[in-house]
């Protein structure tokens, strides 16, 4: 097949009506598939089945120094789960705060503190009148949401293969001293699954920043969730606190993680990860804010998953449910896409993620066609801060949550509102 | 036995030094007891051990709408959760957004939100140059630390049986629009157990307030924690929601509750409960703060209780393991320092504490001596705003806790250390 640009007036329109009947016999199917939100499957969910009934009696309530994990006490967490998350990490369980069942809420909680009270001494920025974060895109809605909602001007940054344009970021971070934050999924980036290089983490770890509460804030969240077994294809990183250190800025790091997609995605548990100074201000925090948080779930992570080892086996099975997903995608967008030089869509080795980019000015009317057809992606746009895509071309595709078959099905649509969308986009263009 | 301040010296001196004797004594003990946190003990922990293991198969996730309850979804709760703890609240699930495991945390969040975004369009309170908080006194010291952390000025209001002096709250509440809000415990409330009156309920909910954000913050954490069976003293109160509405100041009232003194003091459940309006602005915070609470502990909960029968038949089991221990005190309080006009202190029909008055200027002495002899009592002062009581003579005794045995000695202790302070306290004034 001819990449379309390559066709004329009279192919194109052929090309057209050819897929629009092609898009007209799937819809009059009347599906109901959705690959618009980064959840487990059920599937991955059974797997931590017996978590689920490892405390049953009052007998299991102890934590390993006695403390009974019922009641109040403990407010930073076990430290036998503290130590769990700091293996998951890589760090020293001391390095590690453990939060409830949402690492968002630790990230908002971060932003909303800096907010109220500064950071470390510095003035709070609510008491500023700009605050900037740098957000390399396309990233994740979630994060570009808790600093819209605190007013926070965001600033584009784009990624590549390696990571954020480190040109960029380095010269913002240094020159403006309202930049206080950036956004960061260093490993199986959320949407495109890139792995920071190691260049870049030591460039990031290396910053010199012009604000003294500048923050990175560096969200592992897929630090572990590696598609493939072969050593080869699991990526690897830097420790970024180890990295700050080194760099001297021992406090530029706040790093989040949780078991939200090792456990349960409603029921995991979460921790920050960061320098000493930077610890104690949000056990102080903490400490106003809280009776702590529940030690019954941390003591079932600790009890089901015993150690790093633990976690490794379990994720094992959850990339054998995953693989097959992911490749399956991949291969329909290469079958229904490859050459036609209307789209170009990322590869990863892990993560939750592939992300898929249209030729511009198309996304947008693909996710419609997409839905119109029974099939629900995230929102073009999403990907970008304030929802808005420059290029409007960026599309998340997020296979985790359906069946296989229903997978199969999903990429199908997909790929024929791509094409339809192009066809129609290069004909009006014409 | 007579009143201290009858006595002469030289009766106070042979007093003082075979009080010193009776220390001395006790002292010699050795003795490691502790009256000072509000948490239950491990007997009444021990109750609930069946929710524990409530939930142990994947066939166990489902919430009654079909909602898995080990994934995303359900941001405000399910809704045969939110339903229970409305109906412990008593009012329709409709009013009710859960929180995580602690309902500190909903009124920390509230503050917070307050501060940084305002209410229902009003201007946040980071924006202004004073905010004021009522705290009636002696109360709950984490609410006061919660209103300090945020910088609040914080102005003591006299409690009494009946709930606050509400002639002052009406004044400053209606003259000075920098009063945004109050903290109120109003049945059983902490530390002395006294019930709002239904006079005083329906003056908070008539409330004519100079501030267009002032609100009343309900921490109704012991609505259903009767230490009696008979219906005569089991307090009930209006609802303070509906007071409002029939007010016609719906949106006046912020309500929390949790099950932190019902199932787990650590792995209960919470929630706020307020208007339509309140609750919107606080579901879109939520929406940016989290991916929602923990569904699996709020199921565990609706499979444990199943209905407000549930939950009043567990209270009742507390109720058992707690009102002896309340006696206890009560009585040893009694024996020990009846008639002595050296110290006042209630008799709560509920809640978590009994609050004691010594002779003004003795507090503070008295929770050392008591601590040189093996009792930790609650920080004299930490009853008060800013932890300063003027008149240093509130003390909190946590009655929970401790077993019964070290209940008694507990007492005891208390009793001598009062008598020897306030023995000296006169000497020194004399």
């Amino acid at each position: 097949m001819k990449a379309y640009s390559e066709l004329n007036k009279e192919e194109l329109l052929a090309l057209k009506s050819q897929l629009e009947a092609e898009y007209q016999d799937i819809k009059a199917k009347g599906l109901s598939l959705d690959m618009s939100r980064g959840k487990p499957s059920v599937e991955q969910l059974d797997l931590a089945e017996k978590m689920l009934g490892i405390i049953t009696d009052n007998e299991d309530v102890k934590a390993e120094n006695g403390l009974d994990c019922r009641n109040y006490g403990a407010p930073i967490g076990l430290p036998e789960a503290r130590k769990l998350l700091g293996d998951i990490a890589g760090v020293s369980a001391d390095r590690v705060i453990l939060g409830g069942n949402s690492s968002l809420q630790l990230m908002f909680d971060t932003v909303s503190r800096s907010y109220s009270h500064g950071v470390l001494g510095s003035i709070p920025w609510s008491k500023l009148d700009c605050v900037k974060f740098l957000c390399p895109v396309p990233g994740y809605d979630r994060h570009f949401a808790v600093t819209e909602y605190f007013g926070v001007e965001m600033i584009n940054i784009p990624m590549t293969e390696d990571g954020p344009d480190m040109d960029l970021v380095e010269k913002l971070v240094s020159e403006d001293p309202a930049v206080k934050g950036i956004w960061c999924v260093p490993k199986y980036s959320n949407p495109q699954g890139y792995v920071y290089s190691d260049e870049t983490v030591r460039r990031m770890a290396s910053l010199d920043p012009a604000a003294e509460d500048f923050r990175i804030y560096w969200d592992n969240a897929y630090g572990i969730h590696h598609l493939y077994e072969e050593a080869e294809k699991q990526a690897q990183i830097p420790d970024i606190l180890t990295e700050c250190e080194k760099a001297q800025k021992p406090d530029m790091v706040y790093e989040f993680i949780s078991t939200s997609k090792v456990s349960f995605a409603g029921g995991g548990i979460s921790a920050i990860i960061s320098s000493d100074a930077n610890l104690e201000q949000i056990k102080e925090y903490m400490s106003f804010q809280t009776i702590g948080n529940d030690k019954l779930n941390q003591l079932r992570h600790v009890k089901y998953f015993k150690s790093l080892d633990g976690v490794k086996a379990h994720m094992k099975k959850e990339a054998d449910i995953l693989r097959p997903k992911f490749e399956a995608v991949e291969s329909i967008l290469e079958e229904s896409l490859g050459g036609l030089g209307i789209g170009n869509w990322t590869r990863p080795l892990g993560g939750y993620f592939i992300s898929f980019d249209a030729m511009p000015g198309c996304a947008k009317e693909i996710v419609v066609k997409a839905k119109e057809a029974g099939l629900v992606l995230t929102g073009a746009g999403a990907t970008y801060p304030y929802g808005k895509d420059p290029k409007d071309s960026n599309i998340r595709i997020a296979p985790t949550c359906p069946t296989l078959s229903e997978l199969i099905l999903a990429a199908k649509v997909f790929a024929v509102s791509v094409k339809l969308i192009s066809a129609e986009h290069l004909l009006r263009e014409m």
